[in-house]
């Protein structure tokens, strides 16, 4: 008879590997950040993550204090050639234009069918923009409007890299998530784009549960039907989650400050700056810069589309913040392979 | 030397114990509802959490969806004489009136300062008292109206029961909280209420982290000060979280149904629809039906404050809510010993 001590010993380090905590000063192994290249943008985030959540760090943050927040367009996924959502709203217009021809005469309809992006895009929320996106969400049911979200994602492709658009999310960005989520963060995004938009996949996607999506809403309207209540979407009260707006959502939202930002525009400053400035628990700042032409897309002053980064850029060495050099940082971008040598044109 | 197996067996029990489900069928030992009296609201209870949450249950609800919310003044506190809020507000804006003389002569400064409840509560939404709030509840910090609410909460006494207010939540309200959430619920306040002032001692006193606290809000003010940047409360675009605004707020902070709903008037009475008809869902509707002037205070269609209930009542039998008689179906009510004859008169 087998004596029991291999079963013990087993089920034994089983307990402590699940009760252990990680020893401070080792490397975190098995590698949890195998799209970044070694470099200090990849040092700095494993540094923070050990400083505050390594058992027995004099910087120790308490789990219910780690909160990270994330900007999506251009942060965890492209905002090129134009903001995703903003395809998916050029779909369904097109849709509506067949069956209510008057919609196309709209000035910022026809700009948008035009291409007309700095007709779109003028203004201080890129309000033309706002004004189309919110023409298409408008009028329907929270559930139905989800639907129609979920078919598109399912059918759409990226005009370039002839993909799901979904299917672009930048590999080593779902990899800090994952990473800070192993490590007890609670991962929120806090976006500009619409919030109802982005719930209908980000659960899907990135593994972020809606009550952790916070976006640019209105006010939806409380209808009593037959077969049960319904939220139906309106123009009302909208709330654009945008520079200040960001800050002033995570505080609306989470009631607590973040102790880990991550943006990639102007629009991030505000909440980059309530993380880290003044903040009495360590922080992280962390800027994606878009340098990579080859394999996704190279701006900052003069974006092709959403996501001007000047400000937030000439902050970071004052306020600590790292910046991401798309090119340099990232070993890849999407997953699969090499998008544009792979990408075959859009028949 | 002995022999291993009996360490090999308690390990072999524990690893057990985590992973196996609770066999359905059993009753649920200990009773985790030791001051609901066993009667039909504590066996609705105890029989919904079983359906939803017993591995092996045909209406097993994944934990990801098992959402319950909770309205607070009335439901979780109570809200007599005063909603606690109003009381707090009284406080404060005896100390600034002080300072401020010409602020005593706003008529519902002058109202609140008599006692005139009606004129307090006229309105849809109780307009005179939110006025009154949120004369108290804005011009300063998030920061500083955190702090200045945990002072308050850790001095102020309820005139009735000689208690800190903290100390006045229903033992009975909080047990189900605990069962729920260890039934893999998620539990949100939503409420009436400021989420701010609630979110100051939310945590400490139900376990229930602020980002899952939704009241009554305005947009507070981002300002970027020399030590860093604050959010400054304001009164701008004030959302009331009541009546239909909770099935709103409960879509733009949660993003999911619920489907499990603690109220007690007709301000949750639309919440408790969004919850229940028409849900796909197996859920829970429950009404705190104030019925012991002894023990606490009895109550329906003309509360002495806050919480008129009529229309939901009403209700309750053609939508399957359960109605709690708080004097049959409570055991205790507050913690330690019975208030009414304990409470000292205040000096």
């Amino acid at each position: 008879m087998p004596r029991p001590r291999p079963i013990l010993a087993t089920l034994a380090a089983a307990v402590l590997a699940i009760a252990a905590p990680p020893a401070a000063g080792q490397p975190l192994v098995p590698d949890p950040l195998p799209s970044w290249r070694d470099c200090g943008a990849k040092r700095a985030l494993v540094d923070f993550v050990r400083r505050v959540t390594d058992e027995g760090s004099p910087e120790l943050v308490p789990p219910a204090e780690r909160v990270a927040v994330f900007d999506n367009d251009g942060t965890l996924w492209p905002e090129c050639p134009v903001p995703f959502q903003a395809a998916f709203a050029v779909d369904r217009l097109r849709r509506r234009v067949e069956a209510e021809p008057a919609l196309g005469r709209d000035p910022m309809v026809e700009a948008l069918f035009a291409g007309d992006l700095p007709a779109l895009l003028a203004g201080d929320h890129h309000d033309g923009l706002l004004h189309v996106v919110a023409l298409t969400h408008a009028g329907e049911t929270a559930d139905d409007f989800r639907r129609g979200v979920e078919d598109w994602i399912a059918t759409a492709r990226h005009p370039r890299f002839d993909r799901p658009y979904d299917a672009l999310v930048y590999v080593p960005m779902q990899e800090v998530v994952t990473l800070l989520r192993d490590r007890g963060f609670k991962i929120w995004i806090v976006s500009g784009g619409g919030a109802d938009f982005m719930r209908a996949w980000a659960e899907r996607v990135h593994g972020i549960p809606p009550e952790q999506v916070i976006g640019s809403t209105a006010r939806p309207r409380f209808e009593r039907r037959p077969d049960g209540p319904v939220l139906v979407k309106t123009l009302d009260h909208l709330f654009v989650d945008d520079k200040e707006g960001k800050p002033i959502a995570i505080h609306q939202f989470i009631g607590r400050r973040p102790i880990a930002c991550f943006g990639n525009s102007d629009g991030d400053l505000a909440m980059l700056e309530y993380t880290t400035v003044g903040n009495p628990r360590p922080a992280l700042g962390m800027i994606v810069h878009h340098t990579d032409a080859e394999r996704e897309y190279a701006y900052d002053a003069h974006p092709p589309s959403t996501g001007r980064l000047v400000a937030a850029l000439e902050e970071a060495p004052r306020r600590g913040w790292t910046v991401v050099d798309m090119r340099a940082d990232w070993a890849r971008i999407f997953a699969e392979g090499s998008p544009v040598g792979a990408a075959s044109p859009r028949p």
